[in-house]
């Protein structure tokens, strides 16, 4: 449907790679770029281009960094004897919205997923258990997702640092706040129940 | 909410200026953006920016083109007598996708609408009239939108050219095939009892 010669097209086809644009919505933002002001596409494109650019990985955490390491490794005020292990960098953007987590991250850039073939190799496991060399590490929190792959992650790497000597512990998993038990799934439920508090 | 400084944010941001992309999807895509591989940016990037500089607009119809006058336009094989009026160069696409029409174009960029300040001298009405001169023209579609400001941008123009020994026409409206007529606004229904045709 999209024709390679024309800039429209390209643009259009360009823009149906990422997550969420159809090949419809991918069509009308072209032809909204192609009559958007040369000025402001150039800023899109350079923005796009040049951040893109100017983004690395951390190379203690692994989050999204513009330097070696990242502002968040590198703030002495962030209580470094605790861990957030997270699957992605988004996944600390969530977390640092939050403004009441204040220790170090670890982003393992994938889950274990043996049917996708991604095996404990293949994300930053390795990278974790070198940072727990460092004795001031006390707590690893595992925030990986309540989902099959993220609860298979965090018990893998429980399993595999616990003998290390250092606390490790799971984000709760229960009835979102706000939400409607009647709502609530079986499994939430009963992980809800299960994780109760004396009050 | 969105930070100046880092890239992430700032690939945000020039997202969320696209239409139908909120802060949410903006920050969701740039995230996707900064672990797209740098060369699949670039390609994006560069569709955008590349793309933009190559679309000006044809001399005659004013629809999107790539040289001076469009292809539509060139060619010669189109029937040069009739001349579809419409509002944007997304209209010239939706009408060719239909592959049924076989005239010319003339696109307007906008339509009347005084409460918002656009007068017959901001869109593009002295080129077609300019265009009419020429004898071969004997028929002008109007295809603007069927609602207030395209209905009174079809009478303003038809006022105008009918004077010049010319036919006008307006596309039909009526219940679009394959609706239900339960669903059918009353306006739409009246058009079509109007519009009806003995069979």
């Amino acid at each position: 449907m999209v024709m390679m010669n024309d800039p429209i097209g390209r643009i259009a086809q360009e823009l149906a790679r990422l997550p969420g644009i159809g090949q419809k919505s991918a069509m009308r933002l072209a032809y909204f770029i192609a009559s958007m002001p040369e000025e402001q596409v150039r800023s899109l494109a350079s923005a796009l281009w040049n951040g893109r650019k100017a983004i690395r990985y951390c190379s203690i955490c692994g989050n999204f960094s513009t330097d070696d390491v990242c502002d968040i490794c590198q703030n002495e005020n962030r209580h470094n004897g605790q861990i957030c292990v997270v699957r992605d960098p988004r996944d600390v953007a969530a977390i640092e919205r939050m403004r009441d987590f204040k220790g170090l991250y670890h982003v393992l850039h994938g889950t274990l997923s043996p049917m996708n073939g991604i095996g404990p190799d293949d994300i930053r496991i390795k990278e974790l258990v070198s940072r727990l060399s460092d004795d001031s590490i006390t707590e690893v929190i595992l925030c990986t997702n309540p989902d099959i792959e993220g609860e298979a992650t965090a018990t893998y790497i429980a399993r595999l640092i616990k003998p290390m000597g250092v606390t490790v512990s799971r984000i709760a998993r229960g009835v979102p706040v706000g939400s409607d038990l009647e709502y609530a799934d079986e499994v939430t439920l009963a992980k809800a129940m299960e994780g109760r508090r004396e009050m």
